[in-house]
């Protein structure tokens, strides 16, 4: 089973407001209607051990605690104010707590930014207030909070489990049906659940930082419906991911689906692979389906990550053993291949209708004693090639379904388990089809630590989020971004240059600049009258060339009819050069035209693109993807948040879905992959090193084979730079 | 809700063996851990109505019943044996059963043809005495199986609903998890369930037409590792999906999936994406995930089928709904666009801050009154714009969260939807997050026949198969397959010659083979001899030309240099001519060569591939698709079963993934999907005329635009003819 992993040292505001001496519920209220009587119930029936001051000027007690007429009027200062009043009473009452020293407030009304300028308005005054006293705010239009390791719920919700799995959730419903869930599947326990509101003053960022640094939440888990300082969020997410795990479900994952969620949030919405792939990036476990969120969490809170994707299925039934598999292909993870001594270890304790080739399925072989399986699992546990164990089909149900006297078996059987989860470094994922009915071997499990899944298909998550894990943090979460590199000089000049004509670069300045850089780029030359061209094509000697029109004011040079390709012979190059110039007055009248690129023709392979862009959420953004129709028609591209490390460059080339276009159809060689690792590096360090490049876009870069002598080439590149304002 | 669509005339022989005036318990047994006790504990408490006769000549009563020596000694005759004791004693057992004029029997005991060559021949034998004696057998091998309608229960599963919902499973472990599933939901009932174990005598095909025929089964479902005689499953399916929903659950979904499940069975099994196909072009409703067999049977026994799939949602929280329109869209539903009437009406009803918009966010207006949100789910209902309606969020649990006193109106709300689904021909689907809970609102829609969902996710899977069923049903179950031709008297000794040759058919044959039927083909001449060249290429003046060698033994003719492009001038074609000769002789010395095709180059287009291949399981199957890399490395292909009808060509070709391909990408046009539906239509036609085609490939096929004179080329054909023995 798992270890804690870590948190992060306290520094977070929060400490002090999540866990008060004292509170003083403002708009306290008798009428169980009102969100004022919740949070009174909450507190008492929760056990909240620090003094409650509800104040309402109209009573003298509520539900057996005297009230104040005003919070002033409250005796000491309590650590926290919670503010259950309307929205137009709330600057004076956040005033009036700064004046009394009380330095935390939950602001639970509506009725601010979200509704418009009045709004807005109002939010400005209760920050200017809040400011002023030294006041933090949670909210407002906040959905509320609890803190159980501190008996602090303002939530009002019943039988909700003290555990490890800290919540923040942009949607209050979400919240309540991940509770919901706890509470039917009995297993999973909270820490702390803050919803974040309006996010006026204490944001997102801050309560992901309070998660990492509490020290009874084991599993950070977000729900998200947009990001606001997606940079930030990066960094802390980085920094929590590396102590402990962070599970987000991103919502808004099509264009229907943003749609609906920008009509609901102010916040701006990036693309959703993007996103994905910008959290995958800092480790954080990414959940699809929102019903696989508190599987995943539990299970990255429960046991221990996986060193790499070889699973061990043992099964008692064939049909469930089919579909694991199934599934664990689906999900990118692969069948270990169980060494000889395994199969024979398992033979030896299996009937001979037995398969012991993963997926093992014991066929019958438990049937009068099920806790074999436990010693199964510890077989494959011991092999090498085995990164994480999979049981599946109905342990815990022997002795409902055959006959009770198996119980005491199926017990030592979970005993077994244990004992093996304790001593083994392998995660144990247990499915089973009488999790539902929770009979006493898988009550004995789950208390103990080793949850049981009743799908198959969320077990299959969990393996797969505790794979990943294993591998951020062995691959991933020390590895050092590129190094910065000094602009040069030159490069310098050329931006500053065309920033201050107001233009781009033009396509030659572009690969000089990546050439400073030490990126390879084809070898070309501009030629700007026509007697020029022969003395160049003699440099290329019988080459075929390409030609293409160099031109500020001409964007779109194939549409301009300004490229012209496989010239052969001086004539050819002639009436190419002539032809494009001739297009491009055409095309654009007024164009200013710096002449004619003339370079060989590439060698052919495989398209790729690289690209840079500013994303306004998440800041510089490299793309690598597969280019022609590919990236048009399929979009089969990765995003990693600048600058990259090299296991993120890595992990980018591999991410392509088309694996095959790199590594080969249709009788082709595969492409170097570490040469466009390398340039993939090259690209984030020049990136980094010229904050006025704004775009980059390398479209196509042909990759080529291991042995061919320049590893790919940038046929065309274009750098957008920065406008002055 | 539903109506009952309606079910087979009665056939099936299973009738009497499933709804059997008595049983015999052959190796009834006091011995808790035997089946044979077993089947009799289920049969007692299921309250079997008729005669059982346990048969143990060791006993003298077990359970209260008292025992016969043997099978002779029951009085009268029972319908059903229940054959319990091992393997060897059962051929025996059957023959004994056949002379007292028992119909039929349930063989429990493995051993059989699973086990290998001795248990094969004990099958045989088993199925000789069967057949002798005309009984007809259930198993061996077999699970079990119950009818609840009628009290048989030979598994003693406890707390099974009767119901509507039939099954046929391949694993025993698969029925158990649905039972259980079942359980712990509450809301789903069964009718009948059969293990098929063997097969050696009634199959899987008998199985599925018994649940078409049973009046007691609304849908029937079946987990499915491998079918036998694929053909006639389509062929039973058809008939059964046109009166009421089939789902199947396939495993083996992957190779790695297959491979566990072929280690399993002893069943061919196709790949996974041509059978979901073909299962779907013959009305089955196929799902992907184990744990969505359950939802998706329940809404499709409960719920209308949907005309379309624009979607409607009334959502009581902004992040659900964003989760929502995730789900939808990724399943290729739409959110529909109300009207204005609509948005009108649902204004009146809702408070300002709320969204008239799909998907409608009720926002709070709904949180003293529930009941508003039937009343919205009313007014979207008679939205001509809407094909079904999704409730998203907390009903049924707002007396739960907020106060008692709304009970009651949530109740009222409940009666509201229950008369809604009455009165409306459009599916209402519900997800509550308070389904787990189960409080009495939620409790009242299921109890009435609403089903009320605990996974977005799953609600949205029944979303999708009610859509799917509303489609076949009003797009395919009425179509008629493309009415068949005759063969051509030149076609079929073109096929009879190339037999007799023991070859395939020459390029230029299989051409001629397609034009015989109207199937459009490029110009193309035959050229033997040199001295022909200048004659052929004058008749395509001056269009560029392509050549390729025509050779019975030369397979790949790139590969043997074979081919030629773009070629202009007498003196290109002679080179070209002369080197393909060469190049041929060279790459196979042997080589009877046919001569040198010449064709003018086809125009650009989109390139696609036209199939069809004779499949073991699933007989004469034809594959659209995608061509070059897409069908290499994305397998973007389709399959139907032949004959296709006008409808399956269509659904062909909007099934490929990468439709923007078809549809026109970097501003090219789109192709003319007409053309291509013409073109597989006539194929499935052609294919059909001649049995002796084993194979057919056009790939590519150039696809063109609308307006382009010829629709689409055939650059290339190979029809691989079927040899003698």
């Amino acid at each position: 089973m798992q270890s804690i992993e870590g948190h992060l040292p306290s520094q977070s505001p929060l400490h002090a407001i999540l866990a008060p001496s004292g509170i003083a519920v403002v708009g306290a209220s008798s009428d169980p209607t009102k969100r004022g009587y919740k949070a009174m119930v909450g507190l008492i029936k929760g056990g909240y051990g620090g003094a409650i001051y509800p104040v309402n000027p109209k009573a003298t007690s509520i539900l057996g605690v005297n009230t104040f007429a005003s919070i002033s009027d409250v005796p000491g200062t309590p650590a926290l104010a919670l503010i259950c009043t309307p929205a137009a009473t709330v600057p004076d009452l956040i005033a009036e707590c700064g004046r009394l020293g009380i330095k935390g407030a939950v602001v639970l009304a509506s009725g601010f930014g979200e509704t418009g300028e009045a709004g807005a308005a109002l939010e400005a005054r209760m920050m200017a207030n809040a400011r002023a006293h030294g006041v933090r705010i949670i909210g407002p239009n906040t959905s509320g909070l609890f803190n159980l390791h501190h008996r602090v719920n303002l939530l009002a919700l019943d039988n909700l489990k003290t555990g490890d799995i800290g919540i923040v959730s942009q949607s209050g419903n979400m919240l309540l049906s991940l509770a919901l869930e706890a509470q039917h599947n009995g297993q999973v326990g909270f820490s702390t659940y803050i919803g974040p509101g309006n996010q006026a003053d204490i944001g997102f960022n801050d309560y992901l930082r309070y998660l990492g640094e509490d020290e009874h939440t084991r599993v950070a888990t977000l729900y998200v419906e947009g990001f606001r300082d997606g940079r930030k969020f990066l960094e802390v997410a980085r920094e929590v991911a590396a102590m402990k795990p962070v599970v987000v479900y991103k919502s808004g994952a099509t264009e229907q689906g943003q749609k609906a969620a920008s009509s609901h949030t102010g916040a701006l919405a990036g693309s959703y692979q993007m996103t994905v792939d910008l959290l995958r990036q800092v480790g954080v476990s990414v959940v699809q389906y929102s019903d696989e969120i508190l599987p995943v969490a539990e299970g990255l809170s429960r046991l221990q990550k996986a060193a790499g994707k070889r699973v061990a299925v043992i099964a008692d039934g064939g049909g469930q053993a089919t579909i694991a598999a199934d599934r664990l292909a689906e999900a990118g993870l692969s069948l270990a291949t169980l060494s000889g001594h395994t199969q024979a270890r398992l033979e030896a304790l299996l009937l001979p209708q037995a398969s012991s080739v993963n997926p093992v399925d014991v066929a019958g072989s438990s049937d009068a004693q099920p806790s074999l399986l436990a010693q199964c699992m510890a077989v494959v546990a011991e092999d090498d090639n085995v990164d994480s164990i999979f049981l599946v089909g109905m342990f815990g149900g022997y002795s409902l379904r055959f006959d009770e006297s198996l119980l005491e078996d199926e017990m030592r059987g979970a005993d077994a388990m244990l004992a093996l989860a304790h001593a083994t470094s392998k995660p144990l994922v247990i499915y089973s089809l009488y999790a539902p009915v929770k009979p006493p071997p898988l009550r004995c499990l789950h208390e103990a630590g080793l949850p049981v899944y009743a799908s198959i298909e969320h077990a299959v998550r969990v393996l797969v989020a505790l794979g990943e894990r294993g591998d951020y943090l062995a691959r991933h979460a020390s590895q050092q971004s590129a190094a910065p590199t000094p602009p040069s000089a030159s490069g310098s000049a050329l931006l500053a240059n065309a920033r201050a004509e107001g233009r781009d670069l033009l396509e030659f300045e572009a690969k000089a600049l990546l050439a400073e850089h030490a990126i390879r780029v084809p070898d070309e030359r501009l030629v700007t009258h026509l007697q020029a061209l022969s003395e160049v094509a003699a440099d290329f000697a019988d080459r075929p060339l390409a030609m293409k029109v160099v031109s500020r004011d001409i964007l779109h040079k194939s549409d301009a009819g300004g490229v012209k390709l496989n010239l052969v012979g001086d004539a050819a190059l002639r009436d190419a050069y002539l032809t494009i110039v001739a297009n491009a007055r055409e095309y654009a009248p007024n164009a200013m035209i710096d002449g004619v690129l003339v370079t060989p023709m590439a060698d052919k392979g495989v398209e790729v693109i690289v690209g840079m862009l500013r994303d306004p959420v998440f800041g510089p953004v490299l793309m690598f993807g597969l280019g022609g129709v590919f990236v048009e028609v399929l979009d089969d591209v990765a995003f990693r948040a600048l600058p990259i490390s090299r296991a993120d460059a890595e992990s980018m080339v591999n991410q392509i879905k088309a694996q095959k276009m790199l590594e080969g159809v249709r009788g082709a060689q595969a492409v170097s992959k570490p040469a466009l690792v390398e340039l993939l590096m090259q690209v984030s360090q020049l990136v980094d090193a010229y904050p006025s490049i704004r775009e980059l876009d390398l479209n196509p870069v042909i990759a080529y084979p291991d042995h061919h002598p320049s590893g790919y080439a940038i046929v065309d590149a274009r750098i957008i730079v920065e406008r002055d304002q």
